[in-house]
């Protein structure tokens, strides 16, 4: 396994985003915020937790009075690394049989008509019904666009964290030649490269999409049994969590053997829209000129209906987060925010391509943090 | 990778299930079951879905209304092994910039006071409050219970598919002395463990748990930096799910090298309470007499609260589901419930030891469906 950054945001940070996040809770008038296990604690408290049925809870009441972190007995052990104490939160653990939804609701302070929670977006249902009945008459929203103000822009060390996922998802692709040959199915290439995702440093091969021939017109394609032939191109979609818990996501597109010429000439549209996309990154700008910078070059081609999928999406503790690309997303960039710049092309039933950069807006432009060659890469059929 | 089956439920099956589950809903007063990628679509539909932040939505309205599956149309692919037509199902598909909540809402028609619709139990908030905001007035349950008394018993090729990745799940502990050896971390051998899991038929090392010396008394523990050292020993608790679906979830103890005499007695006591309740699985007996019979084993022997949790979960197509086996749960054992049967005891700070079987209800008693031996391994340290 390469060697990796194990990205422990300290206690000053976490200190910090759990003051902020209080008082945008206040300026969005919740009471409190119910956090659920997932990105959003990660960002609030260096864990993400992770339970089953049983309930995990981060309750950041509005204002000052101290957060409460509402964990099974049982999954107490996974918490030790919080330094609730240095962080001024308190730590309630539950066993099977007691009602934890009263713990959280306690600390909430947000019983009764005209009080209101916000509730993190990835809450399941189960567990929102249950402050329901633990907060009667309280309002439920969600936290998402509370924390998601904060989260959407990065500070250095995430930055570096995300910087450390390109480099290791580009040296997969650098070894692409040695997997993707005609005569093996999707699956087995797929196989071998979740396993170099895993030996380049990822925790985990969250996604594997081989879009091979006519399965590369299909976006959300990921492995089937399909064997790779000589002419096909193909859509190698992938990337997963590091040990810091920020993501990569990086597409290539691959032909086996020399494409046929009228393909060939497609893809470099495609190669300079994604560019263009690029190109347009800049603070100041919009999300949505970054769409468009994509969308105008491939529509002036003749093409525009084949790019059936906005342009991209933020990425950072999630692969799919704050702020997404695409027109009608009138949100100026700011530095410090990352997100994927990757347009595509796809006719149903022949072929499809795709070219995919994780970027970050910087002071004065632009960074990419995929640096594999973006023209279609040739591999010897 | 071992030969594997890929349990596809046959459409008769799953018009079966989807008539069933509109009878459910009607009993249960709901209008509509609302239900999101997962489990449960997988359960009704033959593909669990899956989408980030887009709404994927099976409408399953009470009587005799069609379903109608709402799914992005960048995801429609995804659904192509649908039979639709022939499950009488109706496809919609949504693009960015369209409110897919309408859609489903529509096909609910549960619009207005006194109405009721249903929500699969791990719908994330930021679907709970569309659904609220689409449908004013109607009131929000959860479908969990309706879905829950369907899955939680077994068909006969659900069986065969949990004997499979209980198969699959024993050839990996089978191999562990390759691995679990002092001087290694435990994440150097989870990392081992997890290409195993994969290698002998899983899709995914979902959960890799190796809890050496004094981390083993944490039940939840995953891994870590420790070194495994001799006179260790090791709880190591994995699984993860099958091409079919269907978990697998086991658990054994490691010696490394001889055990202290005072250890090796305790552990017996832990083996003896395991097989009780495993004796104590029968159809007519309840999920707590099978808790009750392992946890007196262990009180008796003078360390009741070093059982710091519940005997088992369900398993099935969710690692954790119903039913759960602890006291208080007076549900009757019928025949095709599929459950995990794993005392432990845990010393803080020194050793824990647990002993997992997945077992299945018969006709006439109960068969493991983990084979592998349940006295303590002692590995060559």
């Amino acid at each position: 396994m390469a060697s990796t950054i194990t990205h422990v945001p300290n206690v000053t940070n976490l200190r910090t985003r759990l003051a902020r996040a209080a008082g945008e809770a206040e300026k969005a008038g919740a009471d409190a915020l119910l956090i659920a296990p997932g990105s959003d604690l990660r960002y609030l408290l260096g864990v993400a937790g992770g339970s089953f049925e049983r309930l995990t809870c981060l309750v950041v009441p509005s204002g000052s009075r101290s957060p409460l972190l509402v964990v099974p007995k049982l999954e107490a052990p996974g918490y030790q690394s919080v330094p609730v104490g240095e962080l001024g939160v308190e730590l309630a653990t539950w066993e099977d049989g007691q009602d934890p939804f009263a713990l959280a609701a306690g600390a909430a302070g947000a019983a009764g008509a005209g009080r209101r929670v916000a509730i993190s977006d990835t809450t399941p249902a189960m567990h929102v019904f249950g402050f329901r009945d633990a907060l009667p008459g309280a309002e439920q929203m969600l936290a998402g666009p509370i924390v998601r103000e904060m989260r959407m822009r990065k500070d250095a060390a995430e930055v570096d964290a995300l910087r450390e996922a390109g480099a290791a998802i580009d040296r997969v692709h650098a070894r692409m030649g040695e997997w993707l040959r005609p005569g093996r199915t999707e699956a087995e290439v797929g196989a071998d490269i979740a396993g170099a995702i895993v030996a380049e440093g990822h925790t985990l091969a969250e996604f594997v999409i081989v879009g091979s021939g006519p399965n590369g017109a299909s976006p959300h394609h990921a492995l089937s049994d399909r064997v790779i032939q000589r002419g096909d191109l193909v859509v190698v979609d992938i990337g997963g969590p590091m040990p810091s818990g920020y993501c990569s996501d990086s597409t290539r597109t691959y032909a086996i053997g020399d494409p046929p010429a009228e393909v060939a000439e497609k893809y470099t549209v495609l190669e300079a829209a994604q560019r263009a996309a690029v190109d347009a990154v800049r603070p100041g700008g919009t999300a949505q000129d970054v769409d468009v910078a994509a969308r105008s070059i491939i529509t002036e081609a003749g093409f525009g209906e084949r790019f059936i999928h906005r342009t991209g999406h933020g990425i950072g503790l999630d692969v799919h987060e704050e702020p997404y690309i695409m027109t009608g997303n009138e949100l100026p960039l700011d530095s410090g925010m990352v997100f994927s710049v990757e347009p595509g092309i796809y006719f149903a039933g022949e072929w499809g391509a795709r070219i995919e950069d994780i970027v970050v807006v910087t002071e004065s432009g632009v960074e990419a943090l995929n640096r594999r060659p973006r023209s279609l890469t040739v591999l010897d059929g």
